[in-house]
């Protein structure tokens, strides 16, 4: 909890901020002091730059940020005027640009909520009140302005900042995200824990017109009317599913009923002109009014004729909105008001912001820069390498038009990651037959096994870690009935910059359990083709694919794009050997590859084989492995449960393992592993080529120095 | 899909309703034949006795049907009259009490939809139109309808009628449930792919208030809204969460403010009132009027002051409502009105129905007879054997209750399954400080979490089967945080009657993968005792248990009901002895002494061990075992995955299966095991102390003879 003392602070008050950031031992004298200095330290130096922002022009230097620099802490904060607040604001923004081009990662959600970053932490005291920033990938001027702006260079790297807030990173992330829709059911848990506690702090959970599409939302906002506790639900409503849409194509238009309802709300009357109306508008939250109820009473709810706001009502949040995001004139009066409202119950407040605010080539672009690789902040221009091969997200969406081409009943259905899946590429060429459900992984899968009972053949497109969400629809309404949904889940394993939460460590265990499903994962992007078309052909029970992140190795493709089905539960042998046989799953194979490589370099010929198959497995590939081999080690890049798992019980239960063949599982250890560099990652993980060689060597008596050799 | 064929059928039209049955080979000439037989039969015997219920008296004996027996599928309601239909209903309620009263299962929910299901095979065309039932448990009368009628007497019986619609076992059941909130997601998903292929079908979804809470349903809604396409969801209020929350003390109130605005709704004005007041209104759906559409003007919105019908008009359903559920008239008129409007888009029909409505006893329960055992229909009296231990659902409560007595911090969480978790029990006890969160199980972990934050302990007590659904949550808001929440998962294994949707395979599976969860399963209920103690102790990291569906085997209970904390990740050995070492997890350790017992008779001792936890293992209990015994057997009632795979992959990893040891896992087979008697069910399993005492003699290597002892 206490991380973000270790942070270096790069700013001249860090004496003073050390202290303050260990606010729970905050006596009143060092508080007034350090303010004091605060003030000082101010005067001495804002007000003699401009930030660059406020000019509308970007630089690829620092920009200059005098009063950011004085702000450490939201405490440094506490008595800026309004005019600050927005000098505040303005740096802050240009920091962002600037920090961001450095390391890439989510910018345009930053952006969209930097007035309401800094209004919240104005009003509001975390780490005291919990601010909950959903999905939190938008967290990036939260974490500048607690604690940890010196640290941004290092945003999303191995052993450097999280890309999203994180408990064990500071006590100011009161909650770890990452999936979206949790932060309202979280924030709920908190606020009932305060009450039953006897605490009075404030809840405030922070959530993206996307991320209210999910089922999770609803079922707590739900509660939240019903347990009637104080808390503030903040709807960022930057009318965009604000989940990554954006790598291929950019994002697609707002999906669902209740977006365009937002969208209805918003476009009903411009904003002005609506403030306008609601002048002399007297009605009140609750409580007494007082000086500033005024500015409250523009935005609360009977102005909006055919309101989106009944939504939030009739499950009980009493809504107020909309509101400009980025005036922080509106958001500190209403978000003061509110705060100062005791008992009111859960409180939504519709706030309108622009995702890519105040960076025109963010504005302009089709995905607001949702996520960037670094990039030169004159010019927008990102620097993107250019590999050789694509990415298996591509492969992927290129295998399925062209068995699309194929067969007209093929339909592909994904849940707002139209960029992440390649499934907006699907939709240029079949826009009838693609479905975007919106943050629903629930309803995607159920959808498309209802899809499926009528003769379609879904292919139902989920990053692994994603699919958790939709488990029991993939087990009761797919898997039980066996229909023939075919699920593809992108990111399996190990993932990089994003980290534990988006790491698709599981899903083989999860997945293989089930009775009918038959479960793949290809060893290269030729493979993801053949796979692709195998699991066209399966048309009697589910089936499921899943290939990581990243690019391809660099095969040669199939003609046209159009894999060939393979034999369902066939693997293959990829290298003869003696002794030693590796039997790799799904993107191991290419580390076993590698490792028999590095072995060949001690004179030792091992075998590999590609398993291709979880279930059904290859029974007369394991057997021959089996009684040709003195040791079999079996490589996946996923949890224990899985593919080795699978492999052992068969060999146990057809006696394989009661010879003298020694069985070694190389799994992804059991702890969840940073987010980092994908070659740190699999170090970590202890699955490298070099740890595979080594797992060998070792197992057959090798010297430590043949070892080391190894590392 | 023609299983319905081999139902033998009861009724003296039998011949004909074979053919009719067969829909897809219909012609014209055999349709207006066997409708011309239809009718000579009915004038025959209709009229001539007037059912039981009509006169509000129940018997014992099988009450007269002389209308339903000439229905034998919905194709023989065509040519009724209101009037005979209503008299359908009587009857085919007499025997819907009848009938179960011979089986028990869930009756009040059937009860309560008679007059609609007789609507909606009256209306449309099913199997072409497919009719969902939401959960499934209300699908009694739908099953009695639609050719099962003779074969209610196998309901939940091994080999007999599932109590959910199953897609295997009539066409008519067009998708199977058991899980609520399923069916708009199905159901749209059929409509659009019947869009995809131009057809013409109608769909319709019949999804309770209480499934409503769920957020598959907002999610299905929501796209339903987006995708526009031509379906009828029908929301069955019968003002309870529709689950079995009635075990042990009835049903609590309706949860949330969705449940809270539809009461609202419905207190607003009487129905009849309304009725009145509705005459002269002449609102139309859209496309032309025709002389029914007054009565569904009587329903039109706009006529609710305050409605909570703009949640679903939000969600761009067109609302119509509220219908009284119980009234023919009105129903047959405005779906005949919904049928014959085209291209409305998703329309929803609030249909207000009484749960347990005609049978007296059932309407004057608390419970309305959600679930029964066998009972006497003109008493109401249910036979219920008398066992001499408690169920494991109890012994939670008291055991959970006993920690909440002496720990101010624990709370308790659940998911509108009250009755069925045992947490009713304890909410008499600690009335703020346990939450029914609504069908909502997503919400209950994550919410769980949040309180976990606060430094509460929370327990999250939810079945095995049902976690599924929250499973991303478990993943990512608890055990990647490593926050303290205790999930009690409740029928974990195989569950009997209410079969495969609900059986609790794959738990182990999917939470023992997870690096922070402790994982463990008592064997007996003083088991269970121990281990809620245990679980408030782990306050550093999340942890779970499974108990087993029925009742305790009679072990002596700790006093005053609290346990004792175990030492975490240690087991023990609970008999002693040679060559073989069954190490047994969970419920199967009482299968593993029952098994020794067997060898014993054999002259054989084998070693019986419970392991207690799956994670972390006790490692040197398990070295232990494998150094001094030929041969080891882990058991558990859970699949491939778990308990077995944790144990052979340690093995692996420490070397102990190099040598001669033997490893065999006994797990649930790879299949799904239908609903039937549990022992029937265990058999199947092969998971019986006899298949375990005769694996134990196959792998010693004696004859066919000393095993077919065993069996």
């Amino acid at each position: 909890m206490a991380l973000s003392a270790v942070f270096s602070s790069p700013l001249h008050l860090n004496q003073a901020t050390t202290h303050l950031g260990s606010h729970s031992k905050w006596g009143a004298d060092l508080l007034c002091l350090s303010q004091h200095r605060l003030i000082q330290v101010r005067k001495r130096t804002y007000g003699v730059y401009a930030s660059l922002s406020e000019m509308g022009e970007y630089h690829s230097q620092r920009p200059p940020t005098p009063l950011l620099d004085t702000i450490n802490y939201p405490i440094h904060m506490k008595n800026l005027t309004t005019k600050e607040l927005k000098q505040l604001a303005d740096e802050l923004r240009s920091d962002v640009i600037f920090k961001v081009s450095r390391t890439g990662g989510h910018l345009g959600s930053s952006l969209g909520v930097v007035e309401l970053t800094v209004a919240l932490h104005y009003v509001f005291n975390a780490p005291k009140d919990k601010i909950l920033w959903d999905v939190g990938h938008q967290s990036y001027p939260h974490k500048m302005l607690t604690g940890r702006r010196g640290k941004m260079n290092t945003l999303r790297q191995t052993d450097g900042l999280s890309g999203f807030t994180k408990r064990s990173e500071s006590e100011y992330d009161c909650f770890g995200t990452g999936h979206s829709s949790t932060t309202i059911s979280a924030g709920l848990g908190m606020a009932v824990g305060r009450d039953l506690k006897g605490e009075k702090d404030n809840v405030i959970a922070v959530i993206g017109d996307g991320a209210m599409t999910a089922g999770q939302a609803y079922e707590a906002m739900n509660n939240a009317g019903y347990l009637d506790s104080d808390m503030i639900v903040i709807l960022n409503d930057n009318r965009q599913v604000s989940l990554p849409t954006a790598t291929l194509d950019g994002p697609t238009p707002p999906v669902g009923a209740l977006s365009s309802a937002l969208s209805r709300l918003q476009s009903n009357r411009p904003l002005r002109e609506l403030r306008e109306v609601a002048k002399g508008v007297t009605k009140q939250i609750g409580g007494p009014m007082h000086e500033l109820a005024a500015k409250v009473d523009e935005y609360a709810r009977g102005m909006i004729s055919g309101s989106g706001s009944t939504l939030f009502e009739e499950l009980g949040l009493y809504y107020i909105g909309p509101v400009d995001g980025h005036n922080i004139d509106d958001l500190v009066a209403i978000l003061n008001e509110v705060k100062s409202t005791k008992t009111a119950g859960p409180v939504l407040i519709h706030v309108v912001t622009e995702k890519g605010r105040g960076y025109p080539y963010a504005e302009k672009a089709a995905d607001k820069y949702h996520g960037v690789t670094k990039f030169d902040p004159a010019t927008g221009k990102q620097f993107k390498a250019k590999p050789t091969t694509q990415s298996y997200t591509t492969y992927f969406a290129e295998a399925l038009i062209a068995e699309a081409e194929a067969d007209k009943n093929i339909v592909g259905i994904h849940a707002a990651m139209g960029g992440g899946t390649g499934m907006n590429l699907f939709q240029k060429y079949f826009p009838t037959r693609c479905f975007d459900v919106g943050i629903a992984e629930q309803h995607a899968v159920t959808f498309a096994a209802g899809l499926a009972c009528e003769g379609l053949k879904p292919f139902c497109v989920i990053y692994s870690s994603f699919m958790q969400r939709a488990y029991d629809q993939v087990v009761h309404d797919v898997d039980l009935q066996k229909l023939p949904v075919r699920f593809a889940m992108d990111r399996a394993g190990l993932v990089g910059a994003d980290g534990p939460t988006h790491c698709g460590a599981f899903d083989v265990t999860f997945m293989a359990c089930l009775p009918n499903m038959v479960v793949m994962a290809p060893s290269d992007e030729a493979e993801l083709f053949h796979m692709v078309a195998t699991a066209a052909t399966i048309d009697d029970r589910p089936s499921c694919l899943r290939y990581p992140r990243g690019n391809g190795v660099g095969v040669e493709l199939p003609q046209w794009n159009k894999g060939t089905p393979l034999e369902i539960g066939k693997g293959r042998i990829l290298i003869g050997g003696e002794r030693v046989a590796l039997l790799g799953y799904g993107s191991a194979v290419q580390s076993c590859v590698a490792a028999a490589s590095l072995l060949e370099h001690h004179g030792m010929h091992v075998t590999v084989a590609d398993a291709r198959f979880c279930k059904p497995l290859d029974h007369s590939l394991i057997r021959s492995l089996a009684k040709s081999h003195e040791i079999l080690i079996t490589v996946e890049e996923g949890s224990i449960g899985g593919f080795g798992s699978h492999v052992v019980q068969f060999m146990a239960l057809d006696g394989l393992l009661d010879g003298k063949l020694k069985w070694r599982p190389m799994v992804l250890p059991d702890c969840y592993i940073d987010h980092g560099s994908p070659a740190d990652q699999l170090s970590q993980a202890g699955l490298t080529p070099s740890h595979i060689a080594a797992t060998v060597l070792n197992m057959l008596g090798q010297t430590r120095e043949a070892l080391e050799v190894m590392s």
